[in-house]
């Protein structure tokens, strides 16, 4: 009550947690005549001959959209795009913090996904990279997928793809922590939200080649989803064809992913697992279990959503850096291969790991840098780099 | 030549004149708990509940939307979009240091107006004002009148009305210097693009009753215009029916104001004019006619758009205390009085008048602030100010 009450008094003190400076000093006739009229013109020209040249010659290489239609925003649901701008705000603040990157909250007054494609795109020259937040599935899924497709600037959904890639780096300890291989997993996930999806389907990149989705009415199966996105999920999942719901996938499973609600799985369901299973329940602010419960129930690792636990799977342990090695090397696109070198990165920058260190604190100096460094190369990879000398 | 390389050099240098920055230190679980989630959802509720509060919770306050299609940038013309960015850049680095308001460029890629006007309006929540931009006649009048119906925040076309107020601010004071009154100015302009038709509203507005509007074809009429806008311009200027071209019209004029091309006003021309006339020659980057001229014949005081003659009418001198002002008590518009009051302040500012002084420069100390007093002042007479208390 104290700590919520400061939080909204802190940012009344705050008056907005971003400011936009200028970088230049105006403070007399030649400067304001090299950085505006009549010397800006020959930049303007510049960009006119070889667009790319943009950016060089202003912020947009290193400036990234956060946008939002105020839909899925936390666990507060569809509060619109004007309620939005806190997390919004300070989403950006992140950006900067963590990763040197300038971005700045647009929230779009619509739900229609047409209307949104059309406005990130119209503004999209304004910009060198787009982080999508808190829109709510399956729209997310379709604003995603035509934004890749029309924009030639990075477009990321940071709900889905920043959760995949920290829980990515979390599993690859985990198994390296418990001597399993990734190929060999079985993992069970609860929730098929736009998160509990990319995860899965991040997973399934890493090469996991058993996973099972749950939803509140069981094990999902084609029929059961009404979206292409889950449809082609559904069909690609459950391999052993398991019928039921979370208790009867979890059976002999290695992997527990909660993306779901607050304490849904038991001490009991723990132990129907395969032994010393691996647990992230994510639900927040109360995980699908107790990290005390799983452990106790020989859960070998446990990692949540939560700060005051051991293993945060914290999103802001990868979209800065993401962002900033996108933006380093002009990426057209975050390609698979992009989120699979960030998720192993942060796997790599963990150092020794034990079960109470399967994936860094999200203060520690120099990750967002490692992390920027492999999505960079790997963008270089992939042919998506149009500016590799950087 | 070596001033123009100069500045294109300066620009790969600055890599951007603007940047966002975080307000908010967050180098820890608590500051990041308060400014971020969990504590973040407070302020989120709160805008919710009440969403004028979002102009107290966030940046939105005192944030400036810089919004162009690229059509008519500088004396560039249609150089697109991107091209554009560095001019818009340059404009957020002028609102932050010449009036300490935040601004962000944005550039759309579409000439349709209603595809302007759409995605304006869909992202104008995360913005407290709206400055347009280098927008092309006639399209910039109907995007703006579009936006100020649909909008609760300050639309301001700066080519236009920034333009109109400090030329007003200097009519003001070349009458006091001349011992003219405004109400018995007959004044002449060369140009009818958007700049020029906002001059002569905003001279209307002043109480200036004889107006006559040419462009290359001669005295404008309600029949040779296209747009609305014009049309109705034309219909209620030149009262005394003077037909002819510019020549024609200048003969015992009181007041030349050129918005139009180089060199098209002879020292004959100024001769036939009222004795002692007012010369704004604001062509860019060659007046339509040289200062020395004009003054050689006869005309007792001169401005122009250069930084390097005395009188510069710099919109400088008027944007950034208009938006501070208008955001200071959360205008909901920029009203014609906000505008007239915006001129006084500038033309009292300029304190003692001479011939070589009739508006401030733009590096004075205080002016910003003293432009603002007058438009939030402005705002709340004309019942537009939705936060009087702040």
């Amino acid at each position: 009550m104290t700590e919520s009450k400061n939080a909204l008094e802190k940012h009344y003190e705050w008056k907005g947690k971003i400011e936009v400076v200028s970088r230049v000093k105006l403070d007399g006739r030649e400067s304001l005549s090299l950085a505006y009229t009549p010397g800006v013109a020959d930049a303007c020209k510049q960009i006119e001959k070889d667009p790319e040249s943009g950016f060089d010659l202003t912020r947009r290489w290193n400036m990234v959209a956060v946008i939002t239609d105020g839909t899925a925003v936390l666990g507060l649901g569809d509060i619109g795009p004007r309620a939005s701008m806190p997390v919004m705000e300070g989403k950006c603040a992140l950006f900067k913090e963590f990763g040197g990157v300038d971005a700045f909250p647009i929230c779009i007054d619509s739900k229609d996904p047409d209307e949104i494609v059309r406005t990130v795109k119209l503004i999209s020259y304004s910009f060198g990279g787009v982080n999508l937040e808190d829109i709510s599935a399956p729209r997310c899924f379709e604003i995603e997928k035509r934004l890749r497709e029309c924009c030639d600037i990075p477009i990321f959904h940071d709900d889905q793809h920043g959760t995949a890639v920290v829980a990515g780096a979390a599993l690859i300890n985990a198994c390296k922590l418990t001597g399993r291989k990734l190929s060999k997993l079985k993992a069970v996930f609860s929730g098929a939200g736009a998160a509990a999806c990319a995860v899965a389907e991040f997973f399934e990149g890493l090469g996991v080649a058993d996973i099972i989705i749950c939803n509140s009415k069981g094990i999902i199966t084609e029929d059961g989803m009404k979206d292409e996105h889950r449809k082609a999920l559904a069909a690609r999942t459950n391999p052993r064809g398991i019928k039921g719901g979370l208790k009867d996938a979890l059976v002999g499973a290695d992997v527990f992913i909660g993306l779901s609600v607050a304490n849904l799985v038991t001490k009991e369901d723990i132990k129907t697992m395969a032994k010393a299973p691996i647990v992230f329940a994510m639900a927040n602010p109360v995980p699908e279990i107790a990290p005390e419960d799983a452990l106790e129930a020989g859960a070998s690792v446990v990692g949540t959503g939560r700060s005051d636990y051991y293993n945060q799977i914290n999103n802001v342990l990868a979209f800065p850096g993401i962002f900033k090695g996108a933006l380093s090397v002009r990426a057209t696109d975050i390609t698979p291969a992009m989120k699979r070198a960030a998720a192993q990165a942060i796997a790599d920058f963990t150092g020794d790991i034990t079960k109470e260190r399967i994936i860094p604190g999200a203060f520690e100096q120099g990750l967002g840098e490692a992390v920027a460094k492999a999505v960079a190369e790997a963008a270089i990879e992939d042919g998506v780099a149009k500016a590799v000398t950087k």
